[in-house]
């Protein structure tokens, strides 16, 4: 079956969702991500509109090495005054870098009345123009016909011939926009099986979620003869979001048997992009989303358990680990310890004979994940639980007592102040420190009680810091959980806390962090001194 | 057009979702807005299965008066080996005292032998027995043939066959599922027109959205012939979920034209019929929900943000007050002067003669989200924004200074206190009070000093508490974005602080959610004292 061919557009449609905001650092993370997934095109933002975008590919050129990924930068077609070669849009789009170019245009007469204010020959004129002046450059070129099927629904004739115009400029290939989201998927079928007897150039759709058809409708595009899919990971975007890339490429490799990564093995990411994106964009990932949701193959009715049990066919309609995804069976404390043995065996722990202290031990990790913990991106803290259970582990340090003042005083900027009493290497130390913040100061005050006595503490630091609230709706007395991550340069490992006060929380990851560096690193001989 | 009939299994498939959990008189609450909104049957339970859903059935026949819609419960066709009559699950179904029943039973040959495990002819029998035990007993029926399309793929002759066995028996309805979610539109399609060759009773759907397409093959069969609709609110149900009544209602009112509801008025309860139960199932709304999110029909690209005030239709494919949402113009870096003029418009602000001073306030805003503010999610911030340079507002109280200090000593409970100082009402407070952590305690002396002055401060608290830490690779010398929702329980507003310090950026949205709640409610005139 002919090759399906994807265009992430995450980083340009998805940032106009409300509530997303990705730093340049942030969008070079999800690129690398999408081209570790096997996305053919990412287009990476709209240079001429924003700066940061003009940034973003100003660092792709070094930082960012593509593997199975063409980067794109979008635009508009030229302004109606302006020759091509004078448009600074244009321009900008040249000065990117980016090989692929997409460029919207009107397709529907009303539009370009209505918000362009142009002859509709004008409106032709410049799709032309500017298509043919990035083919003369050398850019592969995407022209975007916006608001195509709407477009098409009111004045057919001239919806095609915005596509013609830009396919007799040479363009490489039209997507047809379903920018309002509100198309039916047999009328998608039916527009794009017009199209395609009047014109001869590859065709892409890139539809909107507002019918909370988007899914469907590229797919019904597809299965007419469309080539090129636009989406976004999650499916984020403006008002109700785009096509979601993470349900069409199952549909696509699974249903319909259509190849639109590199290989099969590249779906068994799927879950785990789905996932970083979420956190990259601080989304709380969507639970029940299809393929890739924790629940989208979880297991709770009791008839639904023991025929699953039997045959994973009979209430699952694809195997969970073809998208990276796992099953789960609600309620079920057998796998939680078999997990726990092998985790224990793995750090070298004698666990022989001590079934009821890990069944013991497991009850405390769930009462815990009830409370909020998360250990799965926690490794370090679940290390030292298993240690200070059943190994001959002794913490480097003891904490007394800690205390953070930060305060205010008209106008002026806030200070933050932190003092931590420790017992360590046989000494009591009491130390004061200040800092950006409250938690920075707690940073500060622990490594200079620390330092002297573990002089390595000086190649350790902090990599992340995340907060996440629980229970967002008990406002400021809600839980919180927080998430560190740490590097001494060679190895990374995370630790996590969680409390009604942020402080506490975060308090508890950083001092697990460093129990657990000294534990790793020092192999816990405090220097004399 | 055809009436389509719509069933509601919220309280039946929908409680099987993972983390939903209703107690009897949230059931009540929900089937009492699902007959405001005007669905035809409601499914209330599995009396059967679970005796919290016979107290529903119980409750119901005294509490609940519907106008609108049909109780229905829920079993399955009667044991193998015993006659319908003495069946408790079918004794069960009569003694709900509903005038509905929905009866499951098995339309794939895999499952009777593997699930089941009786003969292809027994499970035939099993179905016309029950239903016309049923039909004596005076009831409506519905027959849901469990995985109806995975067993028309495998074998079609027995698929049809148990419709036709109960369609013989004298069953009202036959309901095709699509019960592990995993089919196309086209595929749904075919075997619905297929079917409507085979038997003369009235055709019902039921999907799940394993596959993102439980919309969309709702639709499909709907334009095949099927004239019953099963679904849930909001999508909630086992795995991915049931088909999304939500998107499903306005699709067939608006698009295909297809009346479902009592009357064209009834739509606009939509939204709030969806926020309602996302309230008492205690799920976080959607912002990005079709039709219904708090952002379906929000605008933040300066382009689209021009095209909609001077013609809303040019990106948006309804009215949102069709279905009781309403447009929203985002003001974020993305957008324009357009934007910005289009919201101080709304809040009644004459800006006339001001556009260099909108200028700056742009520039201003701009500034402030490159350093990690975001408007769009804060609409109150914004609004004191443009007030303080647009309107004759004078805040109802000045901070002098505040403190907060957090302890632990060893091994104990971290405590946190916050003192504040306050102008208010002509003179200078001073209050100190505890918190579950810093920004609680701060929250709780803060509503201390301002509660003899403003009084109606009581009704006002905060619903939401988010924090996102920017630039996350600073570890914790990063800066945070803290956003806060609070309400009076009339309405809801959003603010925003930011700040390399948690507390800092907590206090400046805490300080904002004030101010604007005592210029909303209060007019600020402060009360004597």
């Amino acid at each position: 079956m002919e090759r399906v061919w994807l265009l992430d557009t995450t980083l340009r449609d998805g940032t106009q969702a409300e509530g997303i905001s990705l730093t340049v650092t942030d969008k070079l993370r999800i690129a690398k991500k999408l081209d570790d997934l096997g996305i053919a095109y990412i287009e990476g933002g709209f240079p001429a509109a924003n700066p940061k975008d003009q940034e973003f590919f100003r660092r792709a050129r070094t930082e960012l090495v593509l593997r199975h990924a063409k980067l794109a930068a979008f635009g508009s077609t030229r302004r109606p005054s302006v020759r091509a070669e004078d448009d600074e849009g244009l321009r900008a789009l040249l000065a990117s870098g980016a090989p692929v170019v997409t460029i919207v245009g009107k397709a529907w007469d009303f539009h370009v009345h209505e918000a362009l204010r142009v002859s509709l020959e004008q409106n032709l004129d410049m799709i032309s123009d500017t298509v043919a002046f990035l083919k003369r450059h050398g850019r592969e070129v995407i022209f975007d016909a916006e608001h195509f099927f709407d477009g098409y629904r009111h004045n057919p004739e001239y919806a095609v011939a915005t596509l013609q115009a830009a396919e007799a400029a040479g363009v490489d290939w039209v997507t047809l926009c379903d920018t309002n989201g509100g198309s039916l998927p047999g009328q998608v079928a039916e527009v794009v099986r017009a199209v395609r007897s009047r014109v001869k150039v590859p065709i892409g759709i890139h539809t909107h979620n507002d019918g909370d058809l988007a899914v469907a409708n590229t797919l019904a595009a597809v299965e007419e003869g469309a080539t090129m899919v636009h989406g976004t990971i999650n499916g984020i975007g403006e008002r109700c979001g785009n096509a979601n890339l993470i349900s069409i490429i199952p549909n696509l490799e699974l249903k319909l048997r259509r190849p639109c990564l590199p290989t099969p093995d590249h779906l068994r990411l799927l879950t785990e992009t789905a996932r970083y994106v979420c956190e990259i964009a601080n989304l709380v990932p969507h639970s029940y989303q299809p393929f890739v949701g924790h629940s989208a193959f979880a297991h709770k009715g009791g008839i639904h358990v023991s025929a699953i049990s039997r045959n994973p066919e009979t209430y699952e309609h694809i195997p969970p680990e073809l998208v990276g995804n796992t099953r789960r069976v609600l309620v079920s404390e057998l796998s939680g310890l078999s997990n726990l043995l092998h985790r224990a065996q793995e750090m070298g722990l004698d666990t022989s004979g001590k079934t009821e202290e890990m069944r013991e031990l497991l009850q405390e990790i769930k009462r815990m994940e009830y409370e909020g913990y998360q250990f799965e991106g926690a490794e370090a803290s679940q290390e030292l639980l298993l240690l200070r259970a059943f190994g001959d582990y002794k913490e480097a340090f003891e904490v007394l007592s800690m205390r953070v003042v930060a305060s205010q005083h008209s106008g002026s900027d806030i200070t933050a102040e932190a003092i931590v009493k420790l017992a360590v290497g046989g000494q009591t130390v009491h130390t004061v420190a200040e800092g950006n913040g409250p938690v920075n100061a707690l940073d500060n005050a622990l490594r200079k009680a620390i330092q002297p006595f573990y002089p390595a503490i000086e190649t350790m630091h902090l990599t992340d810091y995340k907060v996440r609230v629980l229970d967002e709706k008990e406002g400021t007395a809600a839980k919180v959980r927080v998430l560190i991550e740490s590097t001494d340069g060679h190895q990374v490992w995370r630790t996590v806390g969680v409390s009604e006060n942020v402080i506490e929380a975060s308090w508890e990851a950083l001092v697990d962090s460093i129990q657990y560096f000294l534990l790793c690193v020092a192999k816990a001989q405090p220097a004399a001194v």
